[in-house]
């Protein structure tokens, strides 16, 4: 297990979560199958590290994990619309076009102790799985499985088994494995000749950022809060600054480093700077960050897969540890998204050579709050 | 007891919160003893019935309250600066410049169960009073006192014993009845041709605001909670609106409806914007009572008297049943209290045809984080 193993996870998950003396510590066990081209080839290759944000280059499988062909319509990613981890491959999947290959189930916002659950369709299940609870997809594959019901998962659906739930590969392998499948003008989220530098930044958001909040919001004392805040904010500033003279993570397109560092920040100011305390200041008063996720916000593909209704019931309501009384604040306000972000000037376009995805399917529109659904 | 004395009290009180079904309700039973220029023509005076906001022109006693007089030396006044019901007469008092003939003593911000303790102050005891709990002062007074013990309260030195608790008539007690002992220029919080407007603005301060912040924080369900909200956040856009013009809430002048104000405001992105939930949008994103607030802070009295850190630590470690963790958060950032509030341009001068107090007392600086004091 390599060491950024050591920062395990929750957020996704209904164990997941852990207090390790003062430290928050994210649990990674997951079922790290893929779903890949060339099925003969992956099992031929070495036996590869896992990691916690994935490797686009890769070829291996990790130790005891299996390989799945790439099947149009065989898999269902069940991915809850609240979770950051889930939401990335909502995301992924929408600018990739990979809609009418891979289908999308979203469990509601507010998981029992045992598992996400399917109470947002009618009867309370999934439509093609026929499940109430995803624990019950885990229990089709693995009946004892021992970990938490983590989101996203992908479903093989003939079996109702989960096939993986490894999200930092995941979206990695809809880019490189599901590419025949990909729409017409889909973006290259992983140019090859970015991959190098991307890695490093993608490790830093994860480590720093997307959990960086997490270990502030689930901190034991408060040494270990003071600590995590620093940390965060540290990693902020430099992405702040990173910025300033660029208009994407990477340059002139959007990559997967985006999309890793957007489910974060569009969670900031709903949730983790009042619930988690990250309140150095607010997204809306860091300049830069501020024009970056609006500008990400109203491109075609992200913001239009955003509920923030979802995700804020889901913080304040499943922690009850830090949140008792279980009340969701009603703000803030949200039309500022849609406000000018002034980015256009640093040039660049978000997909490159490629187009942007046409409008979200009526039946995949989240369904709470969003202010461009007004 | 007045339809206001409904909206009942609790964060100056170490029993004083409760609710009352899921809506939050304040405790108002308080020593009503006055300290007054004229003990006979006050208890002479027909029995007043007891406020919310207190008034400057009433002459007599509430029933079974009791007249003291005025005599400089004689009184303390225990005041945590951490409480906004306390820290209004700790503005007050420095505005008028009654330091010299008023004592003050100021509990650490981390009550018990019991009482607001002295626990800042050296061996534990007020080097005054000799006690170490306020609770003592009040038994000095009322050997079976039963309600909450609370801040601020006047003591009478010589016999130990609480004289009032009632900080809605307090504080304009200090402008009337001490008016012989003010500093030369001490400014008019009261003037006798504003008064009439100047309660119902009280008024809706205390009610909407002051008040209107725990009744958020402290909702009972989403309900209560969600009302809350909406109550707070028109007042609020009602002295937005109300600040666009003039420069401080009754005009030109700095009043005692300032002073009200300001102890909200000084605390609402420190605390009530993310403990409380009164999270539509910062202060720091009100232009105008942002620039207001600032204006205030900068103004000697005014922000000379503010603690931030004894603020965060009393609301985020004593209020376990919203913030189990007791964790303090580290922001927000407090550097931009002294930026530039712009609000000159709109005329008046706080101290109108007074003077500005001078420099804080250095035994009297709050100990903790000030940006005025680096």
């Amino acid at each position: 297990m390599s060491e950024l193993k050591q920062a395990a996870d929750t957020e996704h998950s209904t164990k997941g979560a852990y207090v390790t003396g003062e430290d928050f510590t994210r649990d990674t066990n997951y079922i790290e199958d893929r779903v890949v081209v060339d099925m003969a080839a992956v099992k031929a290759a070495p036996v590869e590290e896992s990691s916690n944000i994935g490797d686009p280059r890769i070829m291996g499988l990790t130790e005891g994990a299996e390989a799945w062909p790439v099947e149009p319509g065989r898999y269902r990613l069940v991915a809850a619309r609240a979770c950051p981890w889930a939401h990335r491959s909502i995301i992924i999947r929408r600018l990739l076009g990979l809609e009418e290959v891979i289908s999308l189930a979203t469990p509601g916002p507010v998981h029992d102790a045992r598992s996400w659950t399917f109470d947002l369709t009618e009867h309370g299940r999934d439509p093609v799985l026929g499940t109430q609870r995803l624990q019950e997809n885990y229990f089709a594959r693995f009946p004892d499985y021992p970990r938490g019901i983590t989101v996203p998962a992908l479903v093989d659906v003939p079996s109702g088994g989960v096939v993986t739930n490894n999200y930092p590969q995941l979206t990695f392998d809809f880019s490189t494995q599901w590419k025949a499948h990909h729409r017409q003008g889909a973006p290259d989220l992983i140019p090859a000749d970015l991959i190098d530098d991307m890695l490093p930044v993608i490790k830093r958001i994860f480590t720093e950022i997307n959990n960086g909040v997490y270990r502030a919001g689930f901190a034991g004392s408060q040494r270990a809060y003071d600590e995590a805040y620093s940390r965060l904010f540290a990693a902020l500033d430099w992405v702040e600054e990173r910025l300033a003279g660029q208009r994407y993570m990477m340059g002139d397109h959007i990559t997967e480093a985006d999309v890793r560092l957007f489910t974060t920040l569009v969670r900031f100011d709903p949730v983790y700077h009042g619930h988690f305390k990250c309140n150095r200041q607010k997204l809306a008063e860091f300049p830069n960050l501020w024009g970056y996720a609006r500008d990400l916000f109203q491109t075609p593909g992200f913001g239009d897969t955003v509920d923030f209704d979802q995700i804020k019931a889901h913080y304040y309501v499943v922690h009850e540890d830090i949140n008792p009384t279980q009340i969701v604040p009603q703000g803030p306000e949200l039309e500022s998204w849609l406000s000018e972000h002034g980015r256009d000037s640093l040039g660049g376009s978000p997909f490159g050579e490629g187009t942007a995805p046409g409008p979200i399917a009526p039946e995949e529109q989240p369904p709470g709050t969003n202010p461009l659904q007004r």
